[in-house]
């Protein structure tokens, strides 16, 4: 089974890694962005079979390890 | 309009981080995790109303500067 995490800084934390995009971007002739966000996204090969076992799981890999939940938000996707 | 891009390591192109963080969360006792790949994902806010143009911007864009072609591929989302 599948499941894939996305972890972004939450609303409000200031992202000069994707500030720094933004003035690469800029430099680079693409003028029209406004904001750019950077964020992790991780694809977990799981044993387990059962979907909502495998989506609590890794909701505890990602309080434990993935997120740094005190500045990041994450969202889970199981397929 | 927002675009979100996924960068993500070829497959067949090592993925060091993934393993690093498939032993941690052995460590923390995970272990029914069988493989893990770790890439990036960028949410840019673009000026851009047509979403084909926008598209087409973005890829430029990843092509350019977002991704490294040679071991990375990489997915466009408009919305």
């Amino acid at each position: 089974m599948k499941a894939r995490v996305h972890v972004m800084l939450k609303d409000g934390v200031l992202d000069p890694q994707g500030e720094a995009v933004r003035h690469a971007l800029g430099s680079l002739g693409f003028s029209g962005v406004e904001g750019v966000r950077m964020g992790k996204v991780i694809e977990l090969e799981l044993q387990a079979t059962d979907a909502a076992q495998a989506e609590a799981e890794v909701r505890q890999m990602c309080e434990r390890l993935l997120a740094n939940t005190v500045i990041e938000k994450y969202t889970v996707e199981i397929a």
